[in-house]
């Protein structure tokens, strides 16, 4: 049980999105411009860059919400996410993606973790300023959400289904569009 | 130097949001809707629980800042602030502030970290569900930050007049409209 009131049913981050509208309008905006906007990363490439943090951190419901969404817009889907997931060296994706995961899983230990080499060996795969930040910040954000989730103990979604349905929506309208469908159960 | 160009002589995180304006709004969105808005938790006290994680992380811009903003805020000014950094148990803060940076710790090092008797304890101590919440939620935001400022390798403010004139904008305009003053240098 979350440790503080959230309305029956609505699982994960959603639940502290109806208990505090305050900050799910600030945390809303930053997921559509950091997974959706304008950026030189696809939007299933930054989705799987939130599921993979998600993952190493153990948050149930942002690693299988993130990874549904990554799946929805990834060739390859479920498959090729699974395997990135498992093993980011190997897995069937681009070159510069498998060296974003890498500073990916650095800034999941720490900041302070990030190596130049690691950002170089980005370049090198052809990762611009943008892909670097915009890889930075969302492995950052995700260390926030995944704490938000399991720091307040909510409670995950049953099963696939329910991710799959959550991923229609953020595909179509958008995390802000979406939080507010979603939030209503 | 920063893994990304920012503006010459713009520290820390204010360089980053001239880098990448998009995720620069939603950010100083949340900041001031966490650490200004209304809440059960007075400002003094949420600066002082940035400041503490951001110390645990080894954070030097957002320690250093947030300690200022606090300082700024909180009966006591530095002295406090600094006992509070140093020994969060015996710091001379209110009972329910130390139950909170007990939780704030937790989180710190993982959401799965946090227990069910530390939320407990902060209750007794008078917490309400808000407390609660805000606490988590900053604690796990400069996870983000924290992760964000060093990830990126951006250069610290020179020295703590430097912190106290950022301090002496945030207390005034808010974190919206004093990023924009602080990213022209």
């Amino acid at each position: 049980m979350s440790h503080v009131p959230v309305p029956p049913s609505v699982p994960g981050i959603l639940g502290l999105f109806a208990f505090r509208p305050e900050t799910a309008g600030p945390l809303n905006m930053l997921a559509e411009a950091l997974l959706r906007g304008p950026s030189s990363l696809s939007r299933g490439e930054r989705e799987l860059i939130a599921a993979f943090v998600s993952s190493r951190n153990g948050c149930r419901f942002c690693c299988d919400s993130h990874a549904a969404f990554a799946a929805h817009q990834l060739d390859g889907g479920y498959e090729v996410v699974e395997a990135a997931l498992e093993a980011p060296d190997t897995a069937p994706v681009s070159n510069q993606l498998r060296h974003l995961l890498a500073i990916a899983a650095e800034v999941q230990r720490s900041g302070r973790e990030v190596r130049p080499e690691t950002i170089e060996a980005a370049r090198v795969a052809g990762a611009d300023d943008v892909a670097i930040h915009d890889t930075v910040l969302i492995a950052a954000a995700f260390c926030m959400f995944n704490r938000y989730v399991d720091g307040l103990a909510t409670t995950p979604a049953p099963d696939r289904a329910a991710y799959d349905q959550m991923a229609e929506l953020i595909t179509t309208a958008g995390y802000v569009g979406a939080s507010a469908a979603m939030a209503d159960g």
